[in-house]
């Protein structure tokens, strides 16, 4: 699915993992734990789930990220530890402490993360018995590693890497994400770690993530459910020989936000190919809105509706449903019969109803790639919004049915 | 799955159906063209889909039912004449100016309702050639050949009628419905007729329907899509021996809107039960909202959260999902540790965490039934709100895959 590609070591980063059995102590045939190790002098920004009901991890992490300088970032798959309440957060507080202790810093030094079953109380014990192992492995080299150890139903592990000139330094950058849907069977979704070589103030992080992710991360969707652990934390180690890059409005911001933009829709595309049960990736561009708002809710209408999400499935062209999904997006004064579709670049609707020279297999042709394009084209205005979505099948239903069994 | 029932025929309200063959001309097995006659002095109230991409027949039948008495309502399954722009309203007025000739009507007298396949044209001459039938068959005792003949992809009709006494005087009620869903296949989804006769003026009518109908057919959703054919029409032909009803807040028009919700109620479930691959109905209720929209905004999260559907058809009871919808629903400042939930009478989720007292074979007990209710309490406000869904299975996803193959 996702094609395999160099990585980069981001010096200043160091990775390790360790089997900790957290799902089930029996299993520990593969790592659940992953220490991202960073140096001294690095900045780290992130970005936390919009849910109300967030985890226990997601509370700590949020606030150790305002109160020190980060030195490791702690993650579990297996657990969310979510919904746990005040006993989540003392367990979350509790790995944290161990790990302090075992690295000589302070509790707030350590950022929490948890992502699989909810509910359930995180295994203290066997989480921190597995932390000297995944201490021991730390290595620049194990993103892959890493990228592995964070997976839950994720059928691949999601990793990219980019090397590139920045006024004339080489910099590098390498992400690695899971996630099978905007939210995992057991709401323990998305989690997004990249790392640069490059240097940037804490503001200028921040400001260069939150643009970055707005096109990618916060353009897909698999089910239309925000997560509660969603995280996402970028981490600049300052190691490179380009000078500190301080000012938003910068050339240097500004392209570094381009290659950090292509890394992250490389780790966005890859969640939504990995979507539980999907079959093919369909991108849907929604032109000719008034505001960007408008065209996100089109968008996001098409790419929700399980009767459309089913068609895609089927390979089905079935126009009458993507554009009754425009029609009840809640667009105010909206004219249907100004509205366009094109798939890939087959006019399928033209003015609100079938075009003319639409045929049945010109739109069968489209619909039986594994990744196409749904255009649809307002006419009522300037702005356009792309979201990314997979189909709904079979095996989403057995995937989501069959989990905690 | 739909109890059996006395059906009481409604004095002034005629049924005839006839087989036209719309989907395919090959298969004229079952009956696909339904009218229903309106007796003179009759008041007709009725409810549209509020998408904005509006059905052909939907665009006539409004404009019909505000410049003229009806007489008869025209309804054919097999094609929702949806997505054919002004040929498909071309159509529909030719289909009616038949019927009004056959009649000595005029072209206004009658409302047209169509639902099936979209994108199609609708075949005129095949159901205009079935109308003679149709109205050679018209019995006052034919509601149960109407409801069937309407259905597409129901796999029951739905039918139900109560005789009930309001002031001394005997009154019937009598209402046929189809729909698997807010959305069929094809978006042609829900059509409800109901029938007394009682005298009710036409703002009486009007305003009876639109209460009777809140907590019915507008509180259920099988996939969370509005169709773009939906209509609901109520018809009161005054020959009871009741005087007319013409104040809205008289006991009368209470009485009557209460009878009139229990009507709605019926076909409402029974669309729910009957839901597109549906092996549950689950009642969705939300209690100690601030407002009612809160309220409903909540329990809509939850009823379309495909995660929480794949667990209601898991029997698998995830209360970290029910939670999580909960928490993404975009209720303002919401206090997630205030938040209890209930499956029926068992608490599992007490102030935002799993209740000590909880036990998955509690809730397993709960979710292995075929109907029972989740309730959830925000403890924020005093409003409350249900609403009706139904589960995701793997027949959902084949009905809807397969619809047009």
């Amino acid at each position: 699915m996702f094609t395999p590609i160099t990585v980069y070591p981001i010096h200043g980063i160091r990775l390790g993992t360790a089997a900790a059995g957290i799902k089930n102590p029996n299993r520990k045939d593969r790592p659940d734990v992953a220490i991202i190790e960073i140096a001294a002098n690095s900045n780290v920004a992130a970005l936390f789930t919009t849910n109300a009901f967030c985890a226990a991890p997601v509370i700590v992490a949020k606030k150790h990220l305002n109160s020190s300088n980060t030195k490791y970032l702690l993650i579990n798959s297996g657990n969310a530890n979510a919904g746990t309440g005040q006993d989540g957060i003392n367990r979350t507080l509790a790995c944290c402490q161990v790990l302090a202790d075992l690295t000589d810093s302070v509790v707030e030094q350590i950022l929490p993360f948890s992502t699989g079953v909810i509910g359930e109380p995180l295994p203290v014990t066997r989480l921190t018995a597995a932390l000297p192992v995944a201490l021991t492995a730390l290595d620049t080299n194990f993103w892959q590693q890493a990228a592995a150890a964070i997976m839950t139903t994720d059928k691949v592990a999601k990793i990219t890497s980019r090397q590139f000139t920045i006024n004339g330094h080489t910099a590098s950058i390498t992400g690695i994400a899971k996630g099978a849907g905007m939210i995992q069977p057991n709401m323990a979704t998305l989690l997004a770690y990249v790392g640069t070589d490059l240097a940037l103030s804490p503001q200028v992080l921040k400001y260069c993530l939150t643009n970055a992710i707005q096109p990618t991360l916060n353009s897909i969707t698999v089910d239309g459910d925000t997560s509660t652990n969603d995280a996402c934390v970028l981490i600049a180690t300052g190691t490179s020989t380009h000078p500190i890059i301080t000012e938003q409005n910068s050339d240097a911001c500004q392209e570094f936000t381009t290659v950090l933009t292509s890394i992250f829709m490389d780790l966005a595309l890859a969640i939504v190919r990995d979507g539980e049960g999907a079959t093919k990736l369909v991108t849907i561009t929604v032109s000719g809105a008034q505001n960007t708002a408008e065209a996100q809710r089109v968008g996001f209408a098409i790419a929700n509706s399980p009767l459309v999400k089913t068609a895609l499935f089927a390979s089905d062209p079935n126009w009458g449903r993507i554009l009754a999904a425009v029609g009840r997006s809640g667009i105010e004064d909206l004219n249907i019969d100004q509205v366009d579709i094109f798939l890939d670049a087959v006019c399928i609707v033209r003015a609100g109803a079938r075009a003319p020279e639409y045929t049945e297999q010109a739109g069968q042709e489209v619909f039986q790639q594994p990744e196409f394009s749904i255009k649809v084209i307002l006419n009522r205005g300037p702005c356009t919004r792309t979201i990314f979505t997979c189909d709904l099948s079979y095996e989403y239903v057995r995937i989501n049915a069959e989990y905690r069994t």
